[in-house]
């Protein structure tokens, strides 16, 4: 029997993304992101919902331009860290102890410590409410070598990620098939 | 080091969220979308990027509602049936076994069986390319009562999601607390 909990949400689950950005001054900034995917194939695009009040959201509007970090496990502190705190209160490249590096194909900054970024060129806003979506088209999806398989792709499993939901749970090993297991009936 | 794989995507990861729409007939219909998210806080919203070629897409244009159905790792199999079938093909809630309900606030069916489901009605519609995002004003968020947990919310070891990124894999035991370890530096 199903309970309803009225108008609400809840992450089930959501990803906890990092978004590099330059701000006015060009000081790189990373704040992370949960209400945030892909929405298109072709482009292929991101979406990541902000709040005006974000630092990070005029240095999108200003640079038409950021990038999505992947954490992985090992990088859970920084990443909760970069959703706390405020770039227009402190330099949390600095408090960190990261590195951000200028994107090779658009004015964003990613985090060279990070597995995995993507780097986006802003394609589309869209006004919702609370939240403003900024869709990012992809102009380059790069990861770090050791976690390339032989078929060219990320290895997941090497990469070791995981999502938020209540808390930051790890993404497990693999259930079962994609595009495969529903053919059997 | 870093390698460019180009102007590419990957799930890293993606949900794995049933669309639950009617056909212009009323006839239910289940669909399983990876491109999909919560977009925005308030109103609570979730956007949901469909090809045009779908039979899903139709029947949001003309119903303006959609479900989100929020599979658990028992109906992994389900599920992916639900992304590779057409409901313009076969009936998918007949060959899958599973029960379509009308939904509570608005005009489409969710799933009896899954345990958890967010209703929604349409807000807007943004074409970006090949995938056109429907965002979805959350009117309801449903969850089995034996998973809801005495603070109100959900108890998502109970839940026992997934999460799609190559294969479907489980979403594991809690690595660290969110808006908390950050502080610790």
């Amino acid at each position: 029997m199903k309970k309803s909990l009225g108008p609400s949400l809840y992450p089930l689950p959501a990803p906890a993304w990092v978004i590099g950005t330059y701000d006015s001054a060009g000081k790189p900034n990373m704040m992370t992101a949960a209400w945030t995917g892909i929405v298109c194939s072709r482009p292929p695009s991101i979406g990541v919902s902000l709040q005006k009040i974000r630092y990070s959201y005029d240095n999108i509007v200003q640079r038409r331009a950021f990038t999505v970090n992947i954490p992985s496990a090992h990088y859970v502190q920084a990443t909760d860290y970069f959703g706390i705190a405020s770039g227009r209160d402190e330099d949390k490249l600095a408090a960190s102890g990261l590195t951000a590096v200028c994107g090779d194909f658009v004015d964003a900054p990613y985090l060279k410590e990070f597995p995995a970024v993507f780097e986006c060129q802003l394609l589309q806003t869209v006004e919702i409410g609370l939240h403003t979506q900024f869709i990012g088209e992809i102009k380059d999806f790069k990861v770090e070598a050791e976690f390339i398989g032989p078929n060219g792709k990320p290895m997941v499993d090497a990469l070791d990620l995981f999502i938020w939901s209540d808390t930051y749970r790890r993404v497990g090993e693999p259930l079962a098939p994609a595009f495969s297991i529903g053919k059997r009936r």
